[in-house]
């Protein structure tokens, strides 16, 4: 069972692994300075400077041989990531140099850190509130720009500071009303009908406050589509260009090269950015190009995958024009539904185009002809997917503040809904006090520990 | 053209793409810090730290918005890395922050930096011999223990020092030797033949720097063993057990996660430490697997993957015994000469070992039982090929230097040669000349500018 909380010395490698100029791994935790200089060259320094220096030296085995020459990075609490001590040692990248001073930790008392629990800890010595720990995770999983400044407002605290604004009104509203409440039980008998019921005090603040909810879960969609990404598949007839319209996307909307290690593709697949969207481009060329018996397997994989596709991208040869066989897929049942984006391929050489089921795109993946309006073409029908239009505005991200925003929504609604069919104050106030604990629970103010667990295990370790 | 030499500000990202907690851009260069100051939130604090300082804020943007948070570690000249001013940037790991950080850095005026650039400016002013210099890339590139302990002993100077001594030496041999040929042409005359011949002073000396010259050529072959690795081949019949071996070898022998990315596989495979060694264990059972027109490429691979092996271990089923087939195989020509580990596998239910062309290893992939002493024999198949011992002591590591130690030997045992049959001093001193130039080139004191071009272009970028 994963167990958080306490203040024990913990150490992670905190960069990606594989080769490379350096390597961080990260330390923290009750008299981690201390231990760390028990297997360091210049203990001394190490355990005297001020926080934020910089100090020189070697990482040394148990035998007090020299294992890796570094520079650790000292800060002392609460002036440091996660409000306690602690030290980053910056070593050479690579796979042995960091499993030999990963050891050396060990043997001086380091455990590894569990995932997460370097923000776990600066959230509960105060460092974040939640939105702004869960936009650590989205910064670092961030594949386009878009998705990076959406993160980094969140970082910032501009959601927390949305967050409470709202939650701020409707503390007024419930605050007005528990006005009423406090009332001895015999002046609340005084009180007429008409101040009993339906009396809701700020009602105006309430149905503000839903409408700022509302966008807010509205703005999820479109978060996510930015922080998630959507998956694009290029279905067409043999020969219509499938492959050479794949290759000039990744081409001219610039593929994004860090993508997460060890997945596995049946098909041609690569990441882009269109737009500011992450794309997962997926070409189902890649699975009919093979033998006979691979085929079938083939054709099947390609319907999954349509299945899954967030938009298809559906190629025709602009030379010969819609065919029975485009005809009947574009009626399937597969694709009913689907975003549909039309692509007039062979532009350069192609004759007039012919009405599509969708509009279509004149484009030459040869030439590169019409490739940026076929990017435009593709976000636009990704954003009106999934959010109608965007806001601009602050969004958000993840799926556990979402939920929340929801049964907020959910919350006030009822409470406003009650008060116009003249309920009383004590049955509306408990709904708009549960709103206020949602929206203090997507901060951080109202939380339990199984809550946090859930939440910081799903970070990568060294976070 | 690659142009190093000149100290202008230069950017990289020091550790590797991909997900993480953490990523850290390295910069140095005139100004460094006064141009990052211009694309920091807390630029006076930047500019007036002392050195080995952590400074807190964010980078931002050209409108000023901001990008990502950051710890910046100032460094001041010559207490840095290069010798010159900079500053690492750390902040959050995952593609588009890094994207971010890099653009505004290169609006801010630094350019990328070339592969090895910050060390090519560490040598050049005078951090770092050359073969320190070269340790630093064998430390990254290390996949064992061991690799890394020889690498961090070269950077330690331990190899500089050994050069030193040796080159120390024939300086010695030389300046007696050119004591005599300071000589006037009348004093030289005038000296009688037995001084003017084969009075090469100090020859044992010029001995002694020889042996052990010859001891840093052998030891070129164990060093790259421990540093690149080996390959090695499973091969057998079918249903011997190859992959179970495979899997059981990659259990036991922990595997080594961090390898470099974007390797093509058309057989399975993977690195994993035999007794310190990296070895690519290849399974050649994955490229039959198949069906029957690939079949026939697999086989063709196989026998590409075992003649490139450094070792192959033959699978044989014991509960079988050797076949004809086996025996066919055994004594082909690919298999001829090659390091050779027989395994008789199914140890826990095979027959008695019968004559095997090499000493078999009684296994069982099933229950592990044999497989650590199979490692042992591994590891002695290839330490024996590679240097028939080890020494212990301290190698030249990198073909450069190997190269360099060969002229040396040749040209000492030259000189020893004719000073033998008794040639004139000012025929042999240069030799002795020529020898102490490549011992000089090894460390760096000797050096073009196309040598040093050449070797710190191999290096990642960043380093």
């Amino acid at each position: 069972m994963i167990f958080y909380g306490d203040d024990s010395p913990i150490a992670a490698l905190a960069t990606p692994p594989g080769q490379s100029a350096l390597a961080v791994i990260r330390t923290s935790g009750k008299n981690a300075v201390e231990l760390l200089a028990e297997r360091f060259s210049a203990p001394g320094k190490l355990k005297t400077v001020a926080g934020n220096t910089i100090v020189y030296g070697w990482m040394l085995g148990k035998d007090r041989s020299r294992l890796d020459e570094t520079l650790v990075s000292v800060y002392r609490a609460p002036k440091s990531y996660t409000g306690e001590d602690g030290a980053d040692i910056s070593c050479h990248g690579g796979y042995a140099a960091v499993q030999a001073v990963l050891k050396a930790l060990h043997e001086a008392g380091f455990r590894d850190a569990l995932p997460g629990e370097f923000t776990f800890r600066a959230f509960m010595n105060g460092k974040l509130d939640l939105t702004r720990a869960e936009s650590v995770m989205e910064i670092v999983s961030a594949k386009t720009g878009k998705a990076r400044a959406g993160a980094v407002r969140r970082l910032s605290g501009d959601l927390e500071a949305e967050i409470r604004a709202v939650k701020e009104k409707l503390v007024r509203v419930l605050a007005g009303a528990e006005l009423f409440l406090d009332y001895s039980e015999d002046e609340y008998a005084e009180a007429d009908a008409d101040e009993r019921s339906g009396m809701l005090p700020k009602r105006e603040l309430a149905r503000e406050a839903l409408a700022e909810l509302r966008e807010l879960a509205a703005s999820f969609r479109i978060e996510s589509l930015y922080q998630e990404g959507a998956l694009a598949v290029i279905a067409g007839r043999p020969n219509a260009g499938k492959s050479s319209l794949f290759n000039r996307l990744v081409k001219e909307d610039r593929a994004i090269v860090a993508e997460s290690p060890g997945t596995t593709r049946d098909w041609l697949e690569a990441w882009i950015a269109v737009e500011g969207i992450p794309v997962r481009l997926a070409d189902t060329a890649g699975i009919r190009d093979s033998s006979d018996i691979v085929e079938r397997t083939g054709v099947e994989r390609s319907i999954e995958l349509i299945k899954r596709a967030d938009v298809v991208l559906y190629i025709v040869d602009g030379t010969v024009g819609l065919v029975d066989e485009d005809k009947q897929f574009l009626h399937s049942k597969e694709i009913a539904g689907k975003p549909l984006v039309m692509v007039w391929n062979k532009g350069d050489v192609a004759r007039e185009m012919t009405e599509t089921p969708a509009r279509a795109e004149r484009v030459s993946a040869k030439t590169g002809e019409g490739v940026l309006r076929l990017s435009a073409r593709i976000a636009e029908a990704l954003v009106e997917r999934n959010a109608g239009m965007e806001s601009g505005r602050i969004g958000v991200a993840s799926a556990r503040q979402k939920a929340l925003v929801d049964r907020a929504v959910e919350q006030v609604a009822d409470a406003l809904d009650m008060a116009d069919k003249g309920k009383a104050l004590d049955i509306i106030a408990p709904s708009l006090k549960e709103a206020v604990d949602c929206l203090g629970e997507i901060t951080g103010e109202v939380s339990t520990a199984d809550i946090l667990e859930v939440m910081f295990s799903s970070f990568c370790v060294g976070k």
